[in-house]
């Protein structure tokens, strides 16, 4: 039976994004499967006392250069969004009826490229509409599926979920019950799939 | 001309001890030459305004799945120890002490192993004497040097140094004045030791 690679992020997190470029090659090369798990970072830290790392200047400080060492590393385009933090809320909805609604596929890579390559201001609705149009989605539909109460459900039981099984940041990868937190531990994450650490 | 790898650390720090394993063989392998850097990591968190990852339960929770994994992918022993989280000054002051007196090769590995493999109690003064015997030193003698202006200034000055050059926790290496933070960055320590990211 293939292995399952979880994968839980938040389009606000700028490695979720630098390890959203991979789990898909990981995945391949281990012949797992790769579920994407939406959740609300947010919600995450209000859940667990966690505050964002990039609220401790020191550290945010750091983070600017090692960000664009995994981008080289990786070979993939990467930016700092100059609007960041920005509420999620919202995109990770419209992420979780992208899923119900079958079109996560082309939601998905067009908001981590929104926010992380082409940073731009996701908290302006107007450009939200704009990203949308550009992946050949219906911002009306969207706009509405955003009061729904399944979208709403699905997004706040993926991260009570998380939280529950000891997520307390983004990204954070599942192999079984095996945690791995960070963009950093993808070699773990990829030696779980291969069954290493069995 | 070589390029220096300057290893900040604390024994206290469990990350530090693994990637202290780690250090030597990566100077050996880029010809670099190595400097340790004792420094007092409570001492960095209080000029930073940060606080010990430990701190965080969901975090620490964690974190004995993901040690584990270092140890067996370095291929060292490594214990979580029982007496943590232990005031370093003390040891630190010792490092110093045996930097000056030129007897740090003995000192070093004694401290690490009996924290983070042996799980010894150093809160414990009667402890740390015993592994200064074990490892051929003489406790009196470093009982004197922990009192001695040179000693606490050389601590204070490295400490002050690692916070005025970014430094916000342990391990962090340095590379000329790029820096890394983590014991999960030792690969693009040794990238840069290679000039890759000159």
């Amino acid at each position: 039976m293939a292995r399952r690679l979880e994968f839980f992020f938040d389009y606000g997190s700028p490695y979720s994004y630098l390890a959203d470029t991979q789990v898909e090659a990981i995945a391949a090369r281990t012949g797992a499967t790769l579920a994407r798990r939406p959740m609300l970072l947010g919600g995450v830290f209000k859940a667990t006392g966690n505050v964002s790392p990039a609220a401790f200047a020191p550290r945010a400080a750091w983070t600017g250069s090692d960000m664009a060492l995994w981008a080289k590393t990786y070979g993939v385009p990467f930016k700092r969004n100059p609007f960041f933090p920005v509420n999620t809320l919202n995109l990770m909805r419209g992420a979780a009826a992208a899923e119900i609604d079958g079109v996560f596929d082309r939601y998905h890579p067009a908001m981590f490229r929104a926010m992380w390559v082409e940073g731009r201001n996701l908290n302006d609705m107007g450009e939200v509409v704009a990203v949308l149009k550009g992946a050949g989605l219906d911002p009306a539909h969207f706009g509405k599926r955003l009061q729904d109460q399944d979208v709403k459900d699905r997004l706040k039981d993926t991260t009570e979920e998380a939280v529950r099984r000891g997520v307390f940041g983004a990204p954070t990868s599942f192999v079984g019950e095996r945690m791995f937190f960070g963009n950093d531990r993808l070699h773990f994450v990829e030696r779980a799939l291969r069954g290493e650490f069995d």
